[in-house]
């Protein structure tokens, strides 16, 4: 046979529906449970979660909804939420998660944009709804989650016999806007396949390390970022899901000891609550043993204490142009040599990429830069979960190569551990210089006294900028700017200490919790250094 | 927008060469190390392995070969083998492992039906491949492996300025022969695509639980089932590789202790001879904390005493037509829970599939079987790494649905756990119920002074069959017939007490370990039992 043939193996497709398929059959009655924000603990299991995506969808086709169709939830991480994925993808549709904490006209923009057909919300969205609702063109149906005569109702008006809908593995199955910092949202059209792929990935023990004995608490939303794909990362383990409506940290403790949670994901506030709450009660974390990270950097001291407790802690980075999981920290090949300290080295960076997507550095030059740990630029990716083309685009928003932009400044070490060292917008550039402002804040939120710290460049004559901190005291704190300096002085460069530091209530904030530079660079932009 | 749409991620074609490429680059540093059989240890990385799989493939293209022509090996375990793989998978062939345990008729069968271009081999099979030659129709170059002008000398020719050929993802990559019990050996041609989603689902922490931390040294054969996958699934974690050209229980355990390996995988009787030299020698397992077992079914025994050690045992069950992971023992959700006994009793069961592949068991009827953990019929298995057709097959091997019948006995149980009750051709009939000849010699083996034992159904005037029991004695050890069936009175229905108990000096084996059946029913075939 001297001609190219097929291989000799199955057809198999990559389609989302297998992940649902594989939960119902292969790990039915594992858990899935919600607490909802009245403290009522609902239960189901895989099986469950199953039959109602299944009734979804033939709901979905009953209403003439067509394959491509767009289904919007506004709702926060429980059960009926999951199934709801599930079931608007079975039927050959889009799921379009939103982000409750953006502003009316970015919810109203969005919607349209995405032609939403149905929306399905929480009732504590009720007066969100009925205020966007006169301003959204395509959506025919609102379905409430936790109304008897919502969800229930749609749900109990099918009897389940239905087949998922067949089609192509590019064919999309999600849709999530970024919270963009500049500009209208963009959409980013997830696949099946890249879904798929994503998902396998995430279960290795170098990324989410998911398994049948895990028992998984997302704090991260599932409208930011598909929860990092925890959804569909957790059906292909078959993990015991354990859903909260609310996040306070005596509610997320409360479920960690009772579920026995191993496995928890969210952005690093959710951190300093629990310690506080750890601090107050004196309790442990019980079965916890893996907490990833991301959203934004983590300080080095939360990365301490909860290794200290014998936690292993991962720093994630992505964007919801990578689906998101970009990179994951992760133990190195040379771990066990590692000594306290090292390790936290390690953690403290944003760990390297899981099998199937690449980095690239490139200086301002246009050059590749060496993996040397030192040389800075934008970082850039690609791989099978990376964005191409935002939805509707005219162009695709990557480079020649595939190459990705991820607005991130970043290096590479020489094992391909990535470390973010800013946002390449957020740099600051002092003396032709570059100065971290990512770092300058880790360092400074380190300061006993200091709750929260953002740093900004602003325009100076002699250095072109400089670094000024803005600081949200503790409750009770009482340090003046001297005391922070102070901390500081031994721990940055000489030219990278602050030129003031000032003290403010609160910072302002993305939806996603990110300390909104471009607001904070706007309340001081009448500042004024001196030469 | 009304019409369907692609979705919005990138492309990216799941070609092997995805894997040698993340493993230079994310851990090009990462040893990968070969004990050759004289003793002495050579040490190479990734980076070596995939500059060598460069230089492989630039090599063959130069020899004339083109896309889909299958490169074949006749080697043991060690860095240029895996070179070999990459190598002839990098220009666009297939790689043909080749079982250097076959018959020579067979393996003169297996090389004119692959019509194998190339030969690389290790030089201890110079005599072996001196008597083939002249059968030998299509392979036009010979490379020895451990021979400077073969294949150094093959390597150093080229400059590495190759490109990997570019193809479908449904391209084969590489073909194994089953060493099928009856008729001529059958090729498995298993497919790019097959293969990455196999080495995907393989690094789960259910399945092998690979990661960069993970030092790996795997017992069973490249030959044999791609030494199931481990090459592969090795490169997207990013392991360290510990090969040894020889498998003696010394030089195995020196090299567990030396290179800290912390993974191992191989058939039940590696385990045997490691636990007489521990035995020996007081020594323990070092770092050791993964081992899995396959080919066969490991005795209880064996695992009680790798689990007793702290190492964590997963049964794998598979064949070459599954590439072969079918399903893997991992703990199971109620883990935390059991007692040593009853994990012990989930180990020795064949565990559950990782996410991808499902399975199903059909009665003689050909009704599918309800998942009761009693029920038992023959195994079905369909999924993305599972054959549809042998190599050059006129017709599919699978059934209607993709169900490939695996020619195993089992029952599966409520929670997914498969558990092998035998090979349909080696189950005994005796008075229309079914004895399971695999679960009575697992259980002989436990009786001291058993070395080995295999049961073979005999014809019975009344019973139709009836069992007998055919033992191998531990050295120095005196037992007789009395002694054994008082072993198994408490452990076994009474009507699978066999009828008679034989000694002899050796049971006759598969290349691949396992007992050969057909080989002992022939050697008993004129015992003869009474009414």
């Amino acid at each position: 046979m001297g001609v190219l043939m097929l291989g000799g193996m199955q057809d198999w497709s990559l389609r989302v529906t297998h992940l649902i398929d594989h939960a119902a059959r292969e790990c039915g009655d594992r858990e899935i449970l919600t607490r909802w924000a009245d403290g009522v603990i609902e239960r189901t299991h895989w099986a469950g979660v199953a039959q109602d995506a299944r009734r979804l969808a033939q709901g979905f086709a009953a209403l003439g909804l067509k394959p491509g169709d767009r289904v919007a939830t506004l709702a926060m991480n429980h059960h009926r939420h999951l199934a709801t994925w599930y079931g608007a993808i079975g039927f050959g549709g889009v799921i379009h998660t939103i982000n409750t904490r953006l502003f009316d006209e970015d919810l109203i923009y969005i919607m349209n944009h995405a032609e939403d057909q149905v929306l399905l919300y929480d009732a504590q969205f009720q007066g969100l709804v009925d205020r966007l609702k006169p301003q959204l063109k395509t959506i025919r149906h609102f379905i409430v989650f936790d109304d008897p005569d919502g969800y229930p109702a749609f749900v109990a008006k099918q009897d389940g016999n239905y087949e998922w809908h067949q089609g192509d593995e590019r064919d999309p199955c999600m849709l999530c806007y970024t919270s963009g910092t500049t500009g209208n949202p963009k959409g980013v059209l997830y696949e099946h396949r890249s879904t798929m792929l994503h998902a396998m990935a995430e279960v290795a023990p170098g990324v989410f390390d998911l398994s049948a004995t895990s028992v998984l608490l997302p704090v991260v939303p599932m409208f930011h970022a598909a929860s990092w794909g925890l959804p569909f990362a957790g059906a292909a383990a078959g993990v015991k899901f354990v859903f909260s409506v609310t996040n306070d940290a005596p509610t997320l403790h409360k479920l960690m000891l009772e579920e026995g949670v191993t496995h928890s994901a969210g952005v690093p506030t959710v951190w300093l609550a629990m310690f506080q709450h750890l601090d107050a009660t004196g309790a442990g974390l019980g079965r916890l043993r893996l907490v990833t990270i991301g959203g934004s950097a983590a300080p080095r001291a939360m990365i301490e204490r909860l290794m200290g407790m014998g936690v292993r802690v991962s720093h994630a980075w992505g964007m919801t142009e990578t689906s998101p999981i970009g990179t994951m920290g992760a133990p190195t090949a040379n771990w066990d040599d590692l000594s306290f300290d090292e390790r936290v080295d390690v953690v403290c960076k944003q760990g390297r990429v899981p099998f199937g997507v690449e980095l690239r550095v490139v200086d301002d030059n246009g050059h590749v830069a060496p993996r040397d740990g030192k040389t800075s630029g934008r970082l850039q990716i690609r791989g099978p979960w990376v964005i191409k083309r935002y939805f509707k685009a005219a162009a695709d928003a990557t480079e020649e190569g595939q190459w990705f932009d991820t607005g991130d400044v970043s290096v590479l070490h020489p094992d391909g551990t990535m470390q973010i060292t800013d946002r390449a917008k957020d740099v600051i550039k002092s003396g032709g210089e570059w100065i971290s402002s990512v770092e300058l804040e880790n360092i400074a939120v380190g300061c006993p006294g200091v709750a929260e710290a953002g740093a900004i460049g602003i325009p100076h004559p002699k250095w072109d900028e400089r670094p000024v901190l803005v600081v949200v005291r503790k409750p009770g704190a009482n340090l003046c700017e001297a005391d922070v300096k102070d901390y500081l002085k031994d721990r940055i460069a000489k030219w990278w200490m602050p030129d003031a530091v000032l003290f403010v209530d609160e910072l302002p904030h993305t939806g996603t919790g990110k300390i909104q530079k471009v607001a904070l660079r706007a309340q001081f932009k009448d500042f004024k250094l001196e030469a």
